[in-house]
């Protein structure tokens, strides 16, 4: 039997980190997503320190769910009071779940000088607990707090504080690296102990703190965990816990186990997009499996390899987890990257062909002029469409002109644009302020542009990226601005490298607008094409 | 023994991350930040691949070094051709270290499948390169490509061609995952297999893709690799490398080997942070002892039990790699590292004074609006100063212009500025064009002040770098400007943030030439203070 039993705990110990903070309404569309990709257990919060849970534990009531039960978390009784005088255990109850999770104290530093308690007080604030618990009918996890530190301590006391949740009837004893700081060897050495000391079902929680978190939840299994918990993707306090994005696939795909259903897989890498977005965090763009860039390819040689077989610098087909193959476009990439490119475009292109040669020179130039096409999907295709006559101008631009004012002109308003185009000539002149010149000029030149164009409503800036390419020549050095722009449906990245910031942010700013023009041609006249 | 060899590939394995490119400059900068750590070896580019980096083998000759050797990196010779008629290893050598680092295939599939070679020629391959070399009186470190898959797959050809880099001479065996498939448990069995047959020194070096790179350097070290590979911060093609400053502190705090210098370890977070400012990519924030909130808790009680006793919820004291616990919701941090830098202007005040508690939290104030004050010492100062009362303004703005037009005002000058300042009740009003916006108003500045204070023709910029903080609003949203400067004796960085990057870089140009006014004054009145 190989089958690991997932427990989320994203909206519990995941909220914890800096900057997250999830509304009663993003915890239920986290619960989904989670649902959605087959996942057991999801602790969704901590009624007892924080009563707005309660709202959120009644709502998720009615919200039918087909893979996850709700869990709600707590912690062991407080010293001489029983569980059922303690309002943080009431008010776990109050939470209605079927299962419960109740941290307590194994490490016996902590009980004495953190809590203040004997060594015995605490063994019975454990058994306590858990006795009551189970006479309410909930299904326990017990997570034993600092484990592995107390059983580098004491190893007596803390297997005594397991074996008192044993007896009072917990479900499973769940070992937390509540620091971060065990090592995959000490983790193997110490779950073994226990799986093999208790029968009943032993759990792992981990922290990043060495950076090992995930190394030691895939070493805990190996030694004979079968519950796993962790968060979406790594949140959590300090260096955040285990990722369930990298430790689910570790698992099933590398070794063997059973976390979710085998097809909702692929569901991966959006789930954990989507619950970064949630979060409003970005995800890591090196994050295992379900980066942006955790197959992206850009030495020439590894290009090569995996165009022959994706084996040779894939250790796994990167649409198992939903993700995408890259080939990062840049001047060390070669011609296989750049040619599956011009063929999307046009098909009849062979590798050989002249207009490949051109537009590699082409791609030489601007990248020695400081051009970037790694992250700019839609400047590439731009400059592919260009060098083969297959573009011609949205509009044309007569003149601009920004101001920008000390003491400023408006509040908070530091910045003026003024503008002049002509589409079929036709001419529009328009103005806008803004915060600073860049976003002066944005607003201008959309205004300018919605009068001919008016799909561009839809478009917005989702990302402005700017980098100083040779600060040898400090405020006047060249500048390559990349900017990712939305219509809420498609999204792309557009580049543009100048001495000064502005002309650098117009041409990327144009070719964004031409990007979304262009898509909008092919959508509506596909058949024609 | 239990000295380890570090060995840092930020400059060319790291290089091969997306958004990752250095110049010359930027990579002996970065040559510098490592020496001065203590790393014992930097592999610093392909010169085959790379005609650029011939440069920057040429300069780096002349900068002295303490700690590290300068390795240049290559690959076995091609097919059918002799070393010393293959172009590429005489690019390498063109790079006159003492030290190489060459990579060769040991995964059968690779060799006949990919470059298309016999298993035999393979061998050759790499004993001829390696024999060569040596001949050359170099230090040979051999990496060994995908040796672990190499070893799974055919184990009896993997060892020997292991068997033929040491038969040839190579100093160092570096088995690589290369596409970081592998896990903990294999990477020790393998790594000892290895240990315990070949007499070299052998080494590790490992990729993220499962989560595992730093626990995959520490199980090979625990089975007997004494060199270990990596980059800071774990930059890399795909999901990157091992991370320095997680394998460095993991191996020496916490195994107890010796990696860097005992007493350089407290440097660990600053050149972190350095290196990622250098590569322009933000340091993830929770990246395991370096991030900026490694150590930051929330939870109350996590916040409780530290100030209690810090090992309650951390596995180290952060300031043993120079990082910083951080309260999210309280008050108590960094005070020891602030107070050292008010002592060095106001030596009278104490940890306790009310000075001290006014400019924490000015600081506070100014890091959440965005600033930093890691790498910008100048800046911290003047606001040092500011707070203690012990600055007067230089001058006063009454007004700046800048206007920038499309098409430019003059061949290359995109932009112009107007700006009126006073000094003692005596007017300057004068005017500049430049490179965009920024260069201009930096122009007209420097051209109003040097009429009162002459010895601001010394300074000169030598650094400008932005950053966009928060790109959820796109161009209006915040950046913060970081402005380096010298007068040829000294240098200084000072920091600005505001949406409108013309206004960011405004505070950053002020703060630059009144570090330097300040600089002249306590200079020529050192013996009056």
């Amino acid at each position: 039997m190989n089958k690991i039993t997932i427990f989320d705990s994203t909206l519990r110990d995941g909220a914890q980190a800096e900057g997250v903070s999830f509304s009663v309404k993003d915890k239920i569309k986290i619960v989904k997503a989670l649902d959605r990709l087959g996942v057991g257990y999801i602790e969704a919060g901590n009624p007892g320190s924080n009563p707005k849970d309660l709202e959120f534990f009644e709502k998720i009531k009615s919200v039918a769910l087909d893979h996850s039960k709700i869990v709600a978390f707590g912690s062991t009784r407080r010293r001489n009071i029983s569980p059922a005088e303690d309002g943080n255990i009431q008010a776990l109850l109050s939470a209605d779940t079927d299962a419960v999770a109740i941290f307590g104290k194994t490490w016996d530093f902590h009980v004495t000088d953190i809590i203040g308690a004997t060594l015995h007080e605490n063994i019975e604030m454990i058994y306590d607990t858990i006795s009551y618990l189970k006479e309410q009918g909930k299904e326990v996890v017990f997570d034993a707090e600092h484990f592995f530190d107390g059983y580098k301590n004491n190893k007596e006391y803390a297997m005594k504080s397991l074996d008192a949740a044993v007896q009072a009837g917990a479900d499973c004893l769940c070992l937390c690296d509540t620091n971060g700081g065990a090592f995959p060897d000490e983790i193997y050495c110490i779950t073994k102990d226990v799986a093999e000391t208790f029968n009943v079902i032993v759990g792992i929680h981990t922290h990043n703190d060495c950076g090992m978190a995930a190394a030691n939840s895939i070493m805990a299994v190996m030694a004979g965990a079968t519950h796993v918990q962790g968060t979406f993707t790594g949140f959590g306090e300090r260096c955040g816990n285990a990722g369930l994005s990298t430790v689910i696939p570790d698992l099933q795909i590398k070794k063997g186990y059973i976390c979710i259903p085998e097809e909702n897989m692929s569901m991966l890498t959006h789930t954990a997009r989507e619950i970064s977005e949630i979060a409003n965090l970005k995800l890591y763009d090196r994050e295992p499996f379900v980066g942006k860039t955790a197959f992206a390819h850009k030495g020439g040689m590894h290009v090569d390899g995996v165009s022959k077989d994706s084996r040779s610098f894939e250790h796994i087909d990167p649409s198992i987890v939903g993700n995408e193959r890259k080939f990062l476009t840049s001047e060390v990439a070669g011609r296989t990257t750049v040619l599956s490119k011009i063929q999307k475009i046009a098909p009849y292109i062979e590798k050989n062909s002249e207009e490949t040669s051109k537009i590699i020179d082409k791609l030489k130039k601007l990248e020695y002029e400081g051009y970037q096409f790694e992250g700019a999907d839609g400047a590439f295709e731009l400059l592919i469409r260009k060098e083969l006559g297959k573009y011609k101008p949205f509009f044309e631009l007569e003149t601009f002109k920004i101001i920008g004012e000390h003491p400023p002109l408006a509040q908070g308003q530091t910045a003026a644009a003024m503008i002049k185009i002509k589409v079929d000539n036709q001419s529009e002149i328009t103005a806008a302020e803004g915060d600073g010149p860049v976003n002066a000029l944005d607003k201008a030149l959309r205004k300018a542009l919605e009068v001919f164009y008016p799909s561009l409503a839809t478009v917005h800036l989702t990302d402005y990226k700017v980098r100083v390419l040779d600060s040898n020549s400090a405020t006047a050095s060249k500048v390559r601005v990349l900017i990712e722009s939305s219509d809420g449906k498609d999204s792309w990245t557009t580049v543009g490298v100048s001495k000064d910031i502005i002309e650098a942010s117009w041409i990327a700013l144009v070719d964004s607008m031409e990007y979304k023009l262009i898509k909008d041609i092919e959508e509506k006249y596909r058949n024609y094409l």
